[in-house]
């Protein structure tokens, strides 16, 4: 019933091209989804990521459902109606904000309990509730709750931990499954309870509407870095079955080598028919390395944040663009980039207007990195298509390393 | 030597039609000037100021003096190629904003003495002060120093000011006289005191950078809401000859009859031969009144602070995007306008954007406010060109008095 598709187009070891099919649209992959938090992409307009190359959004379930609402946005018709984005979108599950809430949140075995950072209202999160908001939302794939454990962890908590995240995949699934068949009763997941009313009639006592009949479901994989827990986590979650499959609780602190370490261990366990998202990673190389180990989709928040703090992103390293040694350097930030920023403006104009704190710095920058994420990724699938991925990988760490530019 | 001209094309009573030329290309007028307070039109790159019909821009002489510094930007080769627009650039003289510091600020003879409002370092701006940055500046237009009477003043107050502007404008001039040919001799424009060194000398002495040979000045009526010193000072500012003429000191708190009143007193006495400029208005509804009285150039920051505000302007009036009223609403900000934010932005996703501080509300909101603008402009001249301004001018007053959008 979702309009979900993957097929691998070209492989390079176990880097690998596809073309990932939604209900709106399709994603050459591997794909950087920008990260529209609350419905835009700080920074960016619409038509100039789509002129950047992104096909797929990426946007934060915590943050619509707690302004303006999921109620509000399903009865515009769903998120891409309300922002008028006709192309892919992606919605986190809203644990990982939940979870970051600290002080602010408990969490038991029905969900995540916490209050609202905007005005301390009362919230419960539960597997079943994160499918019906994404449900309202509409987006194209949606997230399953899972538990985001902090870093770093015993492997005693990491288990416990990753055993309950599967608990909750299963009851989103479940939900997840209730909602796309209205005609399917709720399972049960939790043995001796009654049976739930049948999913249409409870969907109209809620009020849910169902934006998006297409939208998929991804699983997430857990198990911190723990070799044997990644595995495990990958299998089960398999077990239960998704759409496709992440890997989740990576990107968080530890270090760069666990994290390839931890990607290369998950992978082959999770299917290669189906596209595999590293959540929330990350830097250009992180990009690069993960690819190399079977990653297909990305997020990160890094270009566009960055971009507003004045951090640029060059094929041959960062730059500060506040740096007082940019104030009358008249070469534009990355001499290789053709975006527009790039084109029409010097270091010293973007150091100027992020000096004097225009918004028009943060429009600049923004353009520019996400840019250059987008075109990396192009340029990884590029060569993929000519079998020279690894080639491409041994340049761009070279360029890297070759003169920082901040050092 | 300025590449300075204008032609009238179409009039139609004291309304005009025409074309600007400047050392950076043609004004179609009336034209309005966006205002690039630091070198940026906040909220709008310079690609949307094209597409959206800005032909020239405005920026401010005092924010530019003190950051980044005109010698910095003559060192880029002047303003047109620091901030990469090619168009038309017309400067304040910086007095305004200086007028603006109070407490900071003492005027005397000589100049205005004002503490930075950045740093509270001390400076000078004398007439010819503020000719030798606009110099190094380059921009296509220059405006000459005046002095900016608070509103209300008596006459006496208005007559002491004025006369000063008028001593002040012919030191200006002078000294803009003095760059534009090196070979000439500072004029002593207070007698008794020994001639000045050769400009060419003084400048090179200096470090003064001329960067845009054929910069333009104009001259600013003053004489706050008495139509004899309108009058008087429009005919002694006509005397001292500058290549356009501009009003000031309206626009500041007078009455919107009061504002009429003096613009219709002052254009009969300004050369037909020239553009009018209005400064600093104003409204929709000024501008067309303005025009109906003999202006051809307008600069406001009203559309682009407006819009950082939330507040849209529309054929039928202006609206608080930021209204509870509009949380549900799938229209457009305005049905009858063609803009980015109209073709693609319900007034739903525009609330949302503003309610929860997204940059992109800014962006959206400044598009669609310019964009009414220059629109408008456009619409006048069109009117014009076909002798229907006339009728334009009634309709125009009709649809914003039909039905107020936001009572």
């Amino acid at each position: 019933m979702s309009d979900f598709a993957f097929r691998v187009t070209h492989s390079e070891g176990r880097a690998r091209r596809g073309v990932m099919t939604t209900a709106h649209g399709e994603v050459e992959t591997p794909a950087f989804m920008p990260v529209g938090t609350q419905g835009a992409v700080k920074g960016m307009l619409h038509r100039d990521l789509e002129a950047a190359g992104a096909e797929i959004l990426l946007c934060n379930t915590y943050h619509l459902y707690l302004r303006p609402g999921d109620d509000l946005i399903a009865r515009r018709g769903g998120l891409h109606a309300f922002i008028g984005w006709t192309k892919p979108i992606l919605t986190d599950s809203g644990g990982y904000q939940v979870f970051s809430l600290a002080a602010r949140r408990t969490i038991d075995e029905e969900g995540a309990r916490f209050q609202s950072h905007l005005d301390g209202s009362s919230h419960l999160l539960t597997p079943e509730k994160a499918a019906d908001i994404q449900a309202q939302l509409g987006s194209d794939i949606a997230m399953v709750l899972d538990e985001c454990l902090a870093h770093p962890s015993g492997e005693a908590d990491a288990r416990t931990s990753m055993e309950r995240t599967l608990r909750w995949a299963r009851r989103g699934r479940d939900r997840f499954l209730e909602i796309r068949d209205p005609n399917a009763r709720l399972k049960d997941s939790r043995a001796g309870e009654p049976a739930a009313p049948p999913f249409a009639a409870a969907a109209r006592e809620n009020g849910l509407r169902v934006t998006n009949p297409g939208q998929a479901q991804f699983g997430i994989v857990q198990g911190s870095v723990f070799p044997n827990l990644r595995t495990e986590s990958a299998q089960r979650t398999v077990d239960i079955g998704f759409e496709a499959y992440a890997i989740g609780g990576l990107s968080v602190g530890e270090p760069n080598d666990v994290m390839y370490e931890m990607v290369g261990t998950t992978t082959p366990f999770l299917p290669a028919t189906g596209p595999r998202y590293l959540m929330g990673a990350g830097t250009p190389e992180d990009l690069v390395e993960s690819v190399a180990r079977g990653i297909d989709l990305f997020d990160c928040v890094l270009p566009t944040r960055n971009a507003r703090n004045g951090q640029l992103f060059t094929s041959e390293g960062r730059i500060n663009i506040k740096n007082a040694r940019f104030a009358e350097d008249d070469r534009p930030v990355d001499p290789t980039c053709s975006c527009y920023t790039c084109r029409t403006c010097s270091r010293a104009y973007l150091r100027h207007l992020f000096a004097v704190g225009e918004i028009n710095a943060a429009t600049l920058n923004t353009l520019h990195n996400l840019h250059f994420y987008l075109d990396t990724l192009r340029r990884i699938r590029e060569s993929l298509a000519f079998g020279r991925f690894e080639q491409f990988r041994q340049l761009f760490h070279q360029n890297l390393s070759r003169q920082p530019l901040d050092p």
